[in-house]
C-alpha cells in the first residue's frame, strides 16, 4: 500500500489505477490510502457535465480533453454509467473513442458502475476524485448520465457544471422539468449543426432571462464530433472558473464537500453499528409485523447503541426544534 | 392532530391534504401522525411510472386513473417533478389536464418538488405514499422524471413499474445507458403512432430477449392521448401484480421498504446528532485544514457520541470484516 501512495502522488498511472481499484471495491488499505492521499487533494479544477442520454457527453469530454492536453494541462475524468444487467456493469460503448488518449500519460479516464446502494455513487466517485487529485491532475471531469439525485450529489462537488442538451430532445419546458435549469453554470447545445438548435437556445436564453443570482449561465453551441465550438466553450469554462475563484466559492465548496463527506461516514456507520446489533433482525420484524413504526425502531437501536436520548424525545419532528 | 388522523383513516380528503402538508413540511406532530396511520399502511397496491421529460408520463397516467375509476378503485397518485428556481417548486405544468378528477373524491394527487438533501425525495414519497395507503387507496400511482437514485429508489419501494419510453428520444442502447432495463417490469412505448415506434419496440425485444430472471418485462405500444392501448397496459399491470403475488414478493418488498426505512431514520438521527455535537464546527475546521480526513472525523464524533469504537477499527473497509 506504501508503495501504491508513493506511486500515486508522483502521478504514477499504474499506481493511481491500483488505488482505484481498492476504492472501488472496498478493499482492505483503502482507509490508510485515502488517508495519506487526503493532504495532496484540493488542487484540481473539477468541472461536472451532465445532460440526457445520447447528447453527446463522451463526445464533448473527448474534445475537451484535447484541447486541455494541447495546452499542457493532465486530465482526470471519470465517467459514471448506469449499472445494467445486460452488460454486467458499466457499459462502455462510446467511452471506446477516447483510447486515443490511452497513450498519453496525462490522461486517466475511468469508467464507473452506478451502484444502487444509498448514496453509494457518489461516495465512490468523490473518493477517486480525491485519487485523482492526489495524482496531481490539474482538471478533473466527471461524465454523468441523467439528472437523479446522484447527479446533482455529483454535480454539487464540481467548480463548473456543464448541462449538455441536444435539439429534438425536447423543448425547454421539458428541461426545466429535467431539473437541470438550477444545476448548470454553462449550456453546451451539442449536434447544433440540427434543426431546432437556434430554437434551442432562444428557449434556454428566455428561461436564463427570468434567473437571479450573480453568475448568468452562458450558451455555447458545439458540435463536437466535428470539434466545433469547444475552444469556446472551454473560454466559457475559465471564464466560469475565475469567477468562482473570485467570490471564493471554490473554498466554500470544498468546506460543503467536506462536511458532505463526513455525513456520510457517519450515516455508513450507523447503518453498520446498528445491523451488528443483536436485536435488528427481530427489531426489523416487529416492524414487519406492525408491531412497532420505523421511526421507533430506529429510537430503539441508538438507545441501545448507548447514544443519548435527547434526540429521541423530538426524533422526526425538525421544526420543534426551531 | 387526532382528528387529522381519525379523518385520514375514514379517506376523509382535507385531512389528508392536511396529512401530507405535516409530513412533507416536516411540522409539529409528524412523528405521532406516521405512528398513528402505520398499522393501516401495506394494503395499497403501488405503481411506479418512471421514463424521460417528454415521454407522456402524465397523460398515460391521467388515462389510468380514468380506467381505474371505472373499475371502482380508489387511486392516489404522487407526481414527483425536480424542483426549479423558476417555479419556486414544482412546476405544474401538464398536471393541470390531471384536474378532470379534481371533483372526483376517489382520486387525490399531489405534486412533490425534489429536495436537494440526501434522501430527501426517497423519504418524504414514501411517508406520503404511507398516508395515501391508510387513507384507503386501492392503488398508488408514483410518477417519476428521470432516472437517477431517487428514481431508481422510489421504484425499489413499488409493486409494478411502467418505464415510458416514446420513439424519437433515442435508440435502445441509450434506454440501456438511462439504465432504466433493470427496474422495468412493463414496458410502455408511447406515442406509438409516431414514427420509429416499432423499431422502438423491436430493439426492446431484442434486448429484453438478453434478460434473465422469472419475469420478462411486456412491451405495450400506447397512445396516451387518444386513450390507446391504456387497457392493454392496465391488464399488463395486474398480470404482473398476479405474478408479484404468487411469488411472495409483494411480502419481500414490504419487508425490504421497513428496513430501508429503518435505515433513512438512523442515518438522519446520526447527523443530526455528530451536528448537535459542541465540537462539530471544529472538527469540520480542522478537516478544512486537512489536519484530519472526514473519515476521522466521523471516527472522532462517534467516540464523542459515546458509540463503542469496535467500528472505528475497521471503518471504511468492509473488506476486512468479512
Amino acid at each position: 500500500m506504501t508503495k501504491i501512495i508513493e506511486g500515486l502522488v508522483k502521478g504514477n498511472v499504474r499506481s493511481l489505477a491500483k488505488a482505484i481499484t481498492v476504492v472501488e471495491n472496498d478493499r482492505p488499505g483503502k482507509k490508510e490510502l485515502l488517508k495519506a492521499v487526503f493532504p495532496q487533494t484540493g488542487n484540481a479544477y473539477l468541472i461536472g457535465i451532465t445532460g440526457p442520454p445520447g447528447a453527446g457527453k463522451s463526445t464533448l469530454t473527448d474534445k475537451l480533453i484535447t484541447l486541455l492536453r494541447q495546452q499542457g494541462k493532465t486530465v482526470g475524468v471519470i465517467a459514471v454509467d448506469p449499472s445494467s444487467p445486460f452488460s454486467g456493469g458499466a457499459i462502455l460503448g462510446d467511452r471506446i473513442r477516447m483510447q486515443q488518449h490511452a497513450l498519453d500519460e496525462g490522461v486517466f479516464i475511468r469508467s464507473m458502475a452506478t451502484r444502487s446502494h444509498l448514496g453509494g455513487l457518489a461516495k465512490a466517485t468523490v473518493d477517486v476524485i480525491h485519487l485523482l487529485d492526489a495524482a496531481g491532475k490539474d482538471v478533473i471531469i466527471v461524465e454523468t448520465v441523467g439528472v437523479g439525485q446522484d447527479e446533482v450529489d455529483i454535480v454539487k462537488i464540481a467548480h463548473t457544471t456543464v448541462v449538455v442538451m441536444v435539439p429534438g430532445l425536447g423543448d425547454a419546458i421539458q428541461i426545466a422539468k429535467a431539473g437541470v435549469m438550477e444545476i448548470a453554470d454553462i449550456f453546451a447545445v451539442n449536434k447544433a449543426d440540427r434543426e431546432g438548435a437556434d430554437k434551442l437556445v432562444n428557449e434556454l436564453r428566455s428561461m436564463l432571462d427570468m434567473a437571479t443570482g450573480d453568475w448568468k449561465p452562458d450558451i455555447f453551441q458545439t458540435v463536437a464530433k466535428n470539434d466545433q465550438g469547444i475552444a469556446d466553450l472551454l473560454a466559457g469554462i475559465y471564464q466560469h472558473r475565475e469567477f468562482v475563484q473570485n467570490a471564493g466559492l471554490d473554498k466554500e465548496k470544498f468546506k460543503s464537500n467536506v462536511q458532505r463527506e463526513l455525513c456520510t461516514y457517519l450515516m455508513d456507520g450507523i447503518v453498520e453499528l446498528a445491523q451488528a446489533c443483536a436485536g435488528y433482525e427481530s427489531l426489523v420484524q416487529a416492524i414487519y409485523q406492525k408491531e412497532m413504526t420505523p421511526l421507533e425502531g430506529a429510537e430503539k437501536l441508538f438507545q441501545e447503541m448507548g447514544i443519548n436520548n435527547e434526540w429521541l424525545m423530538v426524533g422526526g419532528d425538525n421544526a420543534e426544534k426551531g
